[in-house]
């Protein structure tokens, strides 16, 4: 009975390994959409969300029925419950990667970014994939350093969109302001995705060592964007 | 034994009702903050998310203690769980409120928001608050028919955000980019704030009838600002 149970857990863990595989591909999909403005590309990216959705639902069932069968405590209580609020993440992260398809859309056939951001946007969409790509092979491996590492990568994430900001607030800024809502806003879902791909690895060092990686890092770099260092 | 057990789940709907009032009223202070650029109820609203986050961590360590000590099933189980994702609902409402009393924060003594907009701004902050009270109302009550309509609620919050993006977009928009920054922002921290809400009423309907409430609305409303209806 034992065997089966952890057999489960595990099924449990590849589908939040699948998850993440998911949508890191569809935030790298969903950045050439918006870079090409391919509509096809966006329009593929936006349908393929319901496949992550369902993933997460399926997951979230299997876990909750294997909590009512097993009723397991201790460890393997955490284990289950961390893996419902990491499948919550990568869906999020699911939802995110459809919201850049969205943009890419809505735009096309124009380009909703402006050429002199292509790079940093092509970065931030690049560096979003590595996060969540990095927080699947965490929970397939458990690797606490590695999760750890994963914080420090954010960092990278946050100078990149507090570098899309300083464009934007640019008195040189000149492609007007329904492009600077339409970056204001790719990038606050890049900082998003990434904040989530941190979260699901922070859960994974709880899971192994049960103690909170630190405070989960708040998403509201943008509205410091230009405050005293520190604050 | 099981009185216990149901005085425990009990305390723990009345700690998220608890947190509900907390994020509301963090809201509405907030907001005032925004509009009056009052540093010194900014910074209050920014201090006090740290109670909701305190007891958000609470609530869920006696979850998962209930899960472990009592080990239910059926609709016992579904409560628990449900619990555990209300309340990150909430906690996120409650990072939501901080971010933006950060933006009155960061702009002080300056205004954030144009007179212009603030009544539209205003509005948005007080349905927020409302939609919050009724969803704390309704984990209280079990109300279904009050959870429904707090769906129904949402859609004035969508419409007051298609009028600010409107405004952001409109050729005569006149405040800069900086402004049009903030105002994006504000505008989608309100935005999401109103979907927590409704998430956690919506749970409350599937706790009651085991049947989810329609599929969560997605939040990518403002990519689809000026997209073709339907879209």
């Amino acid at each position: 009975m034992r065997d089966t149970y952890h057999e489960e857990l595990d099924s449990i863990g590849d589908g939040l390994v699948e998850m993440a595989r998911l949508v890191g591909s569809a935030m790298g999909r969903a950045t050439t959409a918006l870079l090409d403005a391919d509509l096809a590309l966006a329009e593929s990216v936006i349908a393929a969300d319901e496949k992550v959705n369902s993933l997460h639902h399926e997951l979230e069932n299997r876990a909750i029925d294997l909590l009512a069968r097993q009723q397991p405590v201790a460890t393997d209580l955490r284990i289950v419950v961390t893996s419902l609020r990491m499948s919550a993440d990568l869906e999020r992260c699911g939802d995110l990667a459809r919201h850049v398809a969205k943009v890419a859309r809505l735009r096309y056939p124009a380009h909703a970014v402006p050429g002199d951001l292509h790079p940093i946007v092509l970065e931030m969409g690049q560096l979003a994939q590595r996060l969540v790509a990095k927080a699947g092979q965490v929970i397939a491996t458990k690797d606490v350093e590695a999760a750890l590492q994963l914080e420090r990568d954010d960092d990278a994430m946050d100078e990149l969109h507090r570098e899309l900001f300083a464009h934007l607030i640019d008195d040189r800024w000149q492609h007007g302001i329904e492009t600077g809502v339409d970056v204001t806003l790719i990038g606050r879902y890049y900082e998003r995705f990434a904040d989530h791909a941190v979260s699901v690895a922070k859960r994974v060092v709880f899971l192994v060592t049960g103690e909170h990686a630190g405070e989960y890092v708040p998403d509201d770099y943008p509205t410091d964007v230009d405050a005293p260092a520190g604050q």
